[in-house]
């Protein structure tokens, strides 16, 4: 279901391998990374890692061998991610995610349509109740930019933005002479959210316009609820103008199910500057969690024919109507067990058969089989040659 | 596709974890296994291992979970798995292998079901050229059996005639004092492969009408070409009764791309005795490979609708124009670049979608919008009400 909203929205399909080198991870994460992966040494030595996600992946092989493609490159992943820490409510050491990144734009509406894919597979999921957030991470950037902080005092800082260790931001500014008033506008830039009127009531500069149109497309787009939140940081280093994230609120303390944001990694992995990208991953299982606790079931595709034989003189028709109606895209089955009449009743029963298609001797001589209708109890005579009709109907 | 036809034959999908303890895996084969495994410890010292194949993940989760329900059960699954050797032509470190099994019924046709799927799965790939060979290396436990030689000799005696080493089989029967006629008669079965006949030709107790009826329900099944080869021996201790393999023989050397058999492994996880299984493992790689090798190109669907603005003004209409048509489920993209018509046009035809859809003001004052079909060239003017139908058909 997530491939083809993906695919109805213009984006194709890539995998990427389940281990790596190492070094893949720690070049965009940080050495601090290793902490949290599943890292060992393979036979011949080498240092290799379960993927934790797979952005990193994408990239390289971006450089390495989709840079000529036309941009912008519209990509998405499916596949397992690992995480070596504690397993816990919403915290998986093996878990699901779907991923996409949009290659080689830059505009409002880029962002917009990486937000537009991630809020309509959550909708196609079934999760009704969730919350979208729209942050511009660019606005700390350009008030960190003009005031001349290096790069690692900058970094620092926005990590205490995130972590909201709002003392310790205090501390950290006077040390570095941050006059007063910038401290407080960013610290009140944290608090806004709301509709479009939060981009009104503080000054931006032309992040307020870019955010605009951001909000324009995401609507033109089918997004019908949203807010800003200029609070939403993401501690990780390479975001560079919109972020966003989306939560489950029923879901508790791990209530975010989907994080996102424009990002400039190409270069890092040794591609041409300026190929800017949009990109999110959502959580499979968070999002199975998430429809576990709307009280939505998640329940296997009832078989549609269990076909059964009446009597041993009928088995070989009962395989050969079995295949027919697969041919002609019903899932059907039989009992390879060989058991009674009353048994197979009772096992299509079991497994939740929408039909039972009873094969009699007496009956086929007439052309006809009886079926079933397993919610209904209905059994009526139905010709061989109506039956792929009458099951599809 | 897989998913479907497997669903189509009643079969439910299950997923198993990437890793595991490295000791499931030396149970189910041996632990030479090792050697051919990406094995490593975690942080805690434990011995994990990635998995190789999932049989024993699916048996163990059989003993532990599903034992009550009711019977057979049928499971399938599809995933990546590892195996540490040389890559070269169609062996790969990480493979994707499908595979399913048949829990708890031993009879003709449960084997037929399993060879069935297998068939239906390689066919629905698009891969036409394929030999499906059915053995039955119970003949040859039978024969052993009778001999009453070590379960351990039997094991070596089978492995030597699973490898071809005739020489050494003779020598190693001899050392065991087998009468030499039993001897010939081992080695003349595994030259036996054919139609039906073959089953005639030889004496093989009640292995003959399970084979008989193996046939016909395979055929019932709508597998109209396969053949009898009592020379495939599976050189593992697992497999009890019928075995089969599916070669392409396009591919050369490794040109088996499933292979499968009824084998009896629940006990060995601790489960109950006599809870029979059929299963098989196909290899997705190779199968790309024999796609490949056929000349059939592997293709993604293209795109629809390819929306174009011809000017700023139309812009958000061109989203909303785009979402309308993704509702629809059309696949349908927009230029998130907001470059000029022609270089729009350019991208469209460069990612070979269907349609152009241009949005243009005059024409949109009137309800309309043109459609450019990329194929023929021809381009109308279509109501913005009919352009769902009108692409749809």
């Amino acid at each position: 279901m997530l491939q083809e909203v993906a695919l109805r929205h213009g984006f194709r399909e890539i995998q990427m391998p389940t281990f790596e080198e190492l070094e893949l991870f720690t070049k965009k994460s940080g050495p601090g990374i290793v902490e949290e992966l599943y890292a060992f040494k393979d036979k011949g030595g080498r240092d290799l890692a379960l993927r934790p996600e797979m952005t990193a992946q994408v990239m390289r092989f971006y450089v390495s061998d989709l840079s000529k493609r036309p941009k912008p490159l519209k990509l998405f992943y499916f596949g397992p991610c690992f995480r070596y820490e504690n397993p816990q409510a919403g915290r998986f050491r093996e878990f699901f995610q779907f991923g996409a990144e949009i290659i080689g734009s830059k505009t409002p509406e880029t962002d917009a349509e990486a937000i537009s894919l991630a809020v309509h597979q959550i909708r196609a999921l079934g999760i009704d109740r969730f919350d979208v957030r729209i942050g511009f991470i660019g606005i700390y950037r350009e008030l960190l930019r003009r005031l001349k902080l290096s790069d690692q005092d900058s970094a620092f800082a926005l990590h205490l933005l995130d972590k909201g260790d709002i003392d310790e931001f205090r501390r950290f500014a006077s040390t570095r002479k941050v006059p007063e008033n910038m401290v407080e506008n960013a610290l009140s830039l944290r608090e806004r959210k709301g509709g479009p009127e939060v981009l009104e009531s503080v000054s931006l500069g032309p992040a307020r316009d870019y955010l605009m149109e951001l909000v324009d497309a995401v609507t033109a787009l089918g997004v019908d609820r949203w807010q800003i939140d200029l609070g939403i940081i993401r501690g990780l280093d390479y975001y560079t103008g919109m972020v966003f994230e989306i939560d489950v609120p029923g879901l508790g303390a791990e209530k975010q199910i989907c994080g996102g944001g424009s990002y400039d990694l190409v270069p890092l992995f040794g591609g041409e500057a300026d190929v800017f990208t949009t990109g999110f991953a959502l959580g499979f299982d968070r999002a199975l969690l998430a429809l576990e606790k709307e009280g939505v079931k998640i329940e296997d595709t009832p078989l549609e024919a269990y076909v059964i034989p009446v009597s041993e003189t009928v088995r070989k028709k009962t395989l050969e109507i079995t295949n027919t109606l697969r041919k002609s895209g019903i899932s059907a089955d039989f009992d390879p067990m060989r058991r009674s009449l009353s048994k197979g009743m009772k096992y299509a029963s079991l497994i939740g058969a929408r039909y039972a298609v009873i094969i009699g001797e007496k009956e086929l001589l007439k052309g006809v089989v009886t079926v079933r209708d397993m919610r209904s109890g209905k059994q009526e005579e139905v010709d061989v040659s109506e039956l792929v009709r009458h099951l599809k109907k």
